[in-house]
């Protein structure tokens, strides 16, 4: 299975309910986190499900709405006060910068851990973390005030090696390295054994983008073309379609558009208006436009995309 | 009865727990809502609590420590999307007022109400807020930061008229008024009638005083002398009084001689640290110094001082 796994700790909009929490989520891959928004109470959330702060680095956000975060500062504060060291790194547009440095300065003055800013540029659609094997990039997305998407990428996995047949093909362990870097292999008979034969295909390589918030628009769908697995906010049903729009929010509908022309398997859906009592309906109705599988986001909920 | 309650909304520390909620408490009386300081998911406990955002129109925050304050731009933004009018002041420090500004600027522009900013003078001993029945004072605390503590009074009621002896001594309508605002009567033949005849004993005026946080100091029972009920942060037990004067905090026992002192009724402690797991143990080491009534605070407890 690939190491790959997406906790929602919230998924309502706007204010926090009874039901739903403002938007947070973490992705966690090969013993990594890295938090996508941070809506508030999404500390207590986090540890809620049994997260370490110790492997979180990397906390994204969106915009500049409340519901996005207003849960930082306490969650910075909180690891703090648990003795987080390292680096935290959050990627924000350039106003939170200013306005997170401005909290800090008052609420939380001394951390263990070095705060660094990455300024994503509203607009921009560029990388902005890379490791071996992950990348993360920002897109534009198209709400009220500048917002941007995050796509995670895993790097094109290289082909394993077979063990039966190196083996086989009696394959000294010293040539392993470069035939596990995708070269053939020339046996003791001169014989040239092609690099598929001694490797197997890989896991396909996981992709997932994070579309909150944001009105339909085609270039959302080309911004995420091919990603196996889409997050889009769904604020709205059908019969709410007429607010979607000029709030900078999409209906369930539309999210399933999205996805259908982005050509992604599978389609997670949240960011619900408090308006939305069950949201059975926003799945049914994204069903009618996307035929691939549809998640409705809940608290708690872990899935692999 | 009086028309007087405390809500706790929270009463942990530092950080948000599964147990307790970082600080918040709502006082209400005669219809009004006074919020004393506002952690992180105020606003959430608030409407759990089904209390309204309507009337609620002032906040007084004690210091700029998250665990008092970090909920309240979230509170702020919920209001605004639910169409709060009027008026809504923040009591506060000169600092908190400057990075709430800050924020409001940044997340949250429009707002129906009107937020008005009433500056607390660090170390300042003096009204901050007065109707016709109320007195809301701060007086300071010894923390780490500056630091205010909160006193609720009901001014001393009026003495209530009694109707039987109105109708006894054939009071006319007319000199109703004057008996109410204390004066005696003279009746038709003549006689004096003391006010004390036509009237009887009013309830008690109520007085609550909120200290946290705050380490253990003779000026503070002195700041709250004669105090009916008293709140009195209590964040540890005796096995960890070495850290309490330390950290600005203070101990049960502590807040216990803190209400012997001031001569108070009542002691409601609060404010814990997430180590302490049993409040009963730090209920029985503060009746080993106070021998009025203790109550351990808890969210959703709701008390009349």
């Amino acid at each position: 299975m690939p190491d790959f796994k997406v906790h929602i700790l919230g998924c309502g909009s706007a204010t926090p309910t009874a039901k739903h929490k403002p938007s947070c989520q973490v992705i966690e891959t090969r013993g990594k986190l890295f938090m996508i928004d941070c809506g508030e109470g999404a500390q207590l959330e986090f540890r809620r499900q049994g997260l370490k702060f110790s492997r979180l680095n990397h906390i994204f956000i969106s915009h500049m709405h409340g519901d996005h975060v207003l849960g930082l500062p306490g969650l910075l504060s909180t690891m703090a006060l648990h003795q987080k060291e390292g680096e935290v790194t959050v990627h924000i547009h350039p106003e939170g910068a200013v306005l997170l440095q401005q909290i800090m300065a008052v609420l939380c003055r001394d951390t263990g851990f070095e705060l660094k800013y990455d300024i994503i540029e509203p607009g921009g659609s560029y990388v902005l973390y890379e490791d071996k094997s992950l990348t993360v990039s920002t897109f534009p997305l198209y709400h009220r005030i500048a917002c941007s998407g995050f796509m995670f990428k895993e790097k094109e996995p290289r082909r394993p090696l077979r063990a039966d047949m190196l083996e086989f093909h009696k394959v000294p362990v010293a040539a392993r390295r470069s035939i596990a870097e995708g070269a053939d292999f020339t046996d003791a008979e001169g014989r040239l054994i092609p690099n598929a034969w001694l490797t197997r295909d890989p896991e396909p390589a996981v992709s997932y983008a994070y579309c909150s918030d944001t009105m339909r628009k085609a270039a959302v769908a080309r911004s995420v073309a091919g990603v196996r697995c889409l997050y889009h906010e769904a604020t709205y049903d059908d019969a709410q379609a007429f607010k979607a729009a000029a709030r900078g929010h999409s209906t369930a509908r539309e999210a399933a558009a999205v996805a259908r022309e982005a050509g992604a398997q599978h389609l997670v859906i949240g960011h619900y208006s408090k308006s939305i009592t069950d949201e059975s309906l926003l799945t049914k109705q994204a069903a009618e436009e996307f035929g691939g599988k549809i998640t409705a986001a809940k608290e708690g909920l872990i899935f692999e995309p």
